[in-house]
């Protein structure tokens, strides 16, 4: 069974990696790319976008969405991971001969979800900006999405917690008010957060091994990860790096590789915990409980990270090769 | 070394255990109770302190503290937990001779805080309202105290997270932002929450033996206990209570019976974490740390609970057989 995707988007170098392998993977049609700022500016991301488009020959439509959140005011790309463009050292053309479709990214969603009602997947691994603008427009379309898939958040499991306060997850931190939107929504959501994304890593050996026998698209791979190799043996001490938003990819393509954990979540929107994700996920009734009859989600508690490495390196390397 | 303190609590079934507690054993000096709302009102709260001091003659002083939180609206008295009046079925005399201290708890603090400088622990097992109006009103008493230790809070840790909502432990959602000050103060905090206090347990049989055992004391503890058990046989599905309060107690007589980690601490003041304690504990540079530089507090991560028990046990018995 192939399954449909929109894939929101702030590119990025694991951004990238994502695409790459949505579309490489036979089991989705990736229908298209939606972007948001995040990473990098929405100008630079959604030209990331469309060169990949235009190297690579996707069918994808590439569609332009959201420069900042919805409330809190911009947190700014994270050059330190990113680089200043969003690639690393590789920087797309200024003089692409293809554009973006002329809809904002969150009116694209709704008319996409309209068109295939129960039919689409949305895959978001950036700020959650663009779903928020959508369900607010369109607060229908949560009963017409087959699965929102959200690569964000940190729920302290296998001792994970924030990757840019010490609470916080950059994807939620840069617009909490939309991920609150987003996880009390009345569609299935499934949270990919750092609690199992940490626990996969893309280790130096594994990305040469990558660019030897991917070809060209293991080269790129290669290339642009250079830069976010170097942010992760200065500032994060190691070498190599966790597998973030691929590992929401993976999720879509084998949700087996992955165990879940059940339960209402909500976003710290302000505060000292300014983008903290948390669930309820037990059955005790609390004397205040006064968001705990929210939709049941689901987040990511463990991963079979050899299984996820094995499933990227195959998928990457047959479509670099074929 | 005999340890001065004052012991801000709002009485309370297991806050009556506390004090005890704390007159019974050698190395502490109870200089006084200041009473606050929380698992009863003011009045109540501050009746059954009185109620104990005429009862077993205490030397220390009975103040009167706040009668709300600082800013959010109050939560009201825990009925459920600790009976209408706060002593379960257990009722103070409503005719007692003995009165209040006639300043505010927060002046009482400050005073004698000033009176002996670096001399008085304060150990807060309620709402921190006194000790933030006392910050407040005086903020030089940071570098006077000898140390604060909380009973409050929850972590995460050995899996224990709220009591009153999925994330929230009573004493700090009672009042966050009074909490948040407490913890942010230059003074030494050592917080001692549901990750420890959650770790011990009287049991039925415990709290049977030390009725046996404990002459009038142990009798007395027993009575008020009733209703308490009562509450946690139904709603959480235990036979015995947790050791809250005295938990305190027994770090001040003994630090060694509990793992400490640093870190600074902050509050989540409101939306659906509301009460949530956070604690900064690792040395990572995050790119957005604004609450990182705050002091380095203590919280309770680990505890002998067994030692505790003894402890409890045999500070008790020789009190009810003095």
């Amino acid at each position: 069974m192939t399954n449909k995707i929109i894939l929101d988007s702030d590119p990025g170098i694991d951004d990238v990696m994502a695409i790459l392998f949505a579309e490489a993977h036979p089991a989705i049609e990736l229908k298209a790319i939606t972007t948001v700022y995040g990473n990098a500016t929405i100008e630079n991301g959604t030209r990331n976008a469309l060169f990949l488009k235009q190297k690579y020959g996707f069918n994808a439509d590439v569609v332009k969405g959201a420069d900042k959140p919805i409330v809190r005011d911009p947190v700014g790309p994270t050059i330190v991971v990113h680089g200043e463009t969003g690639l690393g050292d590789v920087h797309a053309p200024t003089d692409l001969t293809l554009s973006a479709d002329p809809r904002p990214a969150y009116q694209y969603i709704i008319d996409s979800v309209k068109a295939e009602p129960g039919e689409i997947t949305l895959v978001a691994v950036g700020p959650l900006t663009n779903l928020a603008l959508a369900l607010e427009a369109a607060p229908e379309i949560a009963g017409l999405v087959k699965e929102v898939v959200v690569m964000g958040g940190a729920f302290g499991m296998n001792d994970h917690r924030g990757n840019v306060t010490p609470y916080a997850e950059a994807n939620i931190h840069d617009d909490p008010h939309a991920a609150d939107i987003v996880f009390t929504a009345p569609w299935p959501v499934v949270v990919i957060g750092l609690d199992v994304t940490e626990e996969s890593f893309f280790s130096k050996d594994y990305l040469d091994q990558l660019r030897d026998d991917a070809a060209e698209v293991g080269q790129f791979i290669w290339d642009i990860s250079r830069y976010y190799l170097k942010f992760y043996s200065e500032k994060v001490g190691l070498e190599g790096c966790h597998v973030h938003d691929p590992s929401a990819i993976a999720y879509v393509i084998d949700p087996s590789l992955f165990t879940l954990r059940e339960g209402p979540i909500r976003v710290v929107t302000d505060g000292p915990a300014e983008g903290l994700t948390i669930q309820k996920f037990d059955e005790r009734k609390y004397q205040h409980d006064d968001w705990g009859m929210n939709p049941a989600q689901k987040v990511g508690v463990g991963v079979r990270d050899e299984a996820l490495l094995k499933l990227y390196r195959e998928t990457i390397i047959e479509y670099g090769n074929r």
